[in-house]
């Protein structure tokens, strides 16, 4: 007989567990039912927190760090990977430019900026990257990626000639492009932008408006932001014959969905599908008896886009049955039924709060799967 | 094919749901995977909390309620249950005598008394029961069961020919026992006695040392009611020909074991195999295609004769599969795994305070007993 092979896709326990982790204790678990069995791991992520983590994780990478302009243009230590082919890296735009790094109290979208984005973008081109991943969750900036596209050598000028300060509440006085200082390696090298989001770059549904507030941008910040970015975008055209203006996705990341499709070779697409690529998981489904996968929570959310639904998807392609766990298992998990998910389960043994729960995750996971373990073993009812 | 059947034999969930509560929950959660299959109620108990319920549910009996006196001589409301034989009567001592009855202010075991026990049983008699399952756990008493032998007809005097006061505190008075107006329907009635415990009636390990402080003892009370005990002891080897001072159990409840073994025809045993015995359950399980058991919490005390083990014991015997479920999952559960219980989890969604998870135990029941069948159904790991 075959061995028995399970593959271990979880995402990340926000706060808890990295994915890998996850998948330790998850075989930690299965492992003293099934003995003998194959275990393969494949750190998942979403394109949100932890997806360089992961992907370095499940290719066997290296995580780099690099000195770069934060938000506000203070230092920050900020990271990226490179994968375990040497050829491709991933970034998280946060890891530079994300709202964790500036206090509620100096949050100001005028004029944050995703200039330190640009410095780890042009890191990985002075390392020979031929592919970047990059995820754009958890932004402060409302800058249209000027910021970004600044620090790879493009300049924003006012009518005077003059370069314009850095951040969104400048765009207004945006009246030239200029393009000839952009770094050259950026037309070899392909953007894949993790992006779950549709939004236009301005307007009712736009950057501005719909992420701003959240940004620390109040009404009227609100209205300069749009109006900046619309003015933006016209210059745009009008000089780059690029419109972006409608694009889904460009208003993500107050705008750096925009300015990496204006300024790199840039594809947006779904952070799970892109996870799931790289990862190269079909092919490891394809040896699997079941499938475990999960994440720090699950509910009727997660079929938007989240670790666990994609991971389901995929394995029902190959035809193979997924079992989640959880920390936590919130309302509407019926509707994950139908889409692969064959079961879900929380780890949490009891009352407890949140910070107890966070500290026993790998245990938690470890006694949970066991448990499934012990159910599978049964297989008897059919 | 033979349809297949679950037995769902789960305790109760303690202030959340009783065990006939806990049986539907279950019901409701596998049936949504297998609609066609025979569901088998039998809600259990181990002898404590939630015996007289669980029987009569398991029997389709009738709960009485009936006005004895507590354990200080206030009125109180206490019940009994008749089985589903219309022979038999359960009767939890802590439903007339229990610690829940009396403030911890006016604890004192020197004169809480087992009386509205006695008036309990006198109850059943009247109602021309042949049997009488009692359990004995949460006593407030320190008596000697001398209270419910005096409801049943007994006296207890002092040297002057007067009857004694009631409770353990008097008992360093008693010099004649006067049985001749005993309850003669004693004599063909069968008490069951549900006791775990092995304390002696006096000593270091007996009835007033070992719980007579949770009572309320102070270190010169526990004295005292231990020398009394002792002398209550004495007087009944000489004046009754019985000598109960050191049977295992003689210590339960304050020495109403003691007492039941020497007023009435009395035989202790294990509260959860009574309890086994009298829901049919070892018959019910030889139709059992899987086994569910649960309780509140499960840990390492659970395999001291609580419902899942006792449960997994016997399934254990018909060569049938358990699978458990609770509300908190505690320690050590590794050693239930060798006793018969294959898996246990935990049925918690997530962080959360007691009172609330109390609240939508059902809910969280039905959704644990969902997800575990779904991965029975899946079926195919060996």
């Amino acid at each position: 007989m075959r061995e028995t092979t399970f593959v271990l896709a979880p995402d990340s326990f926000k706060e808890s567990m990295t994915a890998k982790e996850v998948c330790v204790a998850m075989e930690k678990g299965l492992r003293k039912i099934y003995p003998a069995a194959s275990y393969v791991h494949v750190p998942m992520a979403d394109g949100g927190e932890g997806t360089v983590q992961s992907l370095v994780d499940a290719s066997g990478g290296v995580i780099h760090q690099r000195e770069v302009s934060g938000p506000l243009g203070q230092p920050v230590l900020a990271q990226y990977g490179i994968l375990g082919d040497g050829l491709t890296a991933a970034i998280e735009m946060s890891s530079a430019s994300g709202i964790h790094l500036v206090t509620k109290e100096t949050r100001n979208p005028l004029r944050t900026s995703t200039y330190g984005t640009g410095e780890l973008i042009r890191a990985c081109l002075d390392q020979g990257i031929r592919k970047i991943i990059i995820g754009i969750g958890g932004s402060v900036t409302n800058d249209g990626g000027t910021g970004m596209a600044e620090a790879l050598g493009a300049t924003f000028l006012d009518a005077y000639g003059q370069p314009l300060a850095r951040g969104g509440g400048a765009l207004d006085q945006l009246a030239h492009i200029d393009v000839s200082g952009l770094d050259e390696r950026l037309q070899d090298v392909e953007l894949i932008v993790a992006c779950d989001v549709t939004n236009p770059l301005c307007g009712e549904h736009g950057a501005s408006r719909v992420f701003g507030p959240q940004k620390g941008a109040t009404p009227e910040m609100v209205r300069a932001l749009d109006a900046n970015l619309s003015h933006y975008a016209d210059v745009v055209k009008q000089q780059l014959y690029k419109d972006i203006r409608d694009v889904p996705g460009a208003g993500a990341a107050g705008g750096l969905g925009a300015g990496l499709l204006i300024f790199t070779q840039a594809v947006l697409r779904k952070g799970i599908e892109i996870v799931i690529e790289y990862t190269g998981l079909r092919d490891k489904l394809l040896h699997a008896d079941v499938v475990f996968t999960g994440e720090g929570g699950i509910d009727f959310q997660t079929k938007f886009g989240k670790t666990p639904y994609g991971v389901a998807r995929a394995a029902k392609e190959a035809g193979k049955p997924v079992i989640a766990i959880a920390g936590y298992v919130g309302e509407g998990i019926d509707t994950l039924y139908t889409e692969g998910i064959d079961a879900v389960f929380g780890i949490v043994p009891g009352a407890a709060d949140l910070e107890q729960l966070l500290r026993e995750g790998p245990e938690n996971v470890e006694r949970t799967t066991e448990n499934i373990a012990r159910v599978l073993k049964l297989g008897l009812i059919s």
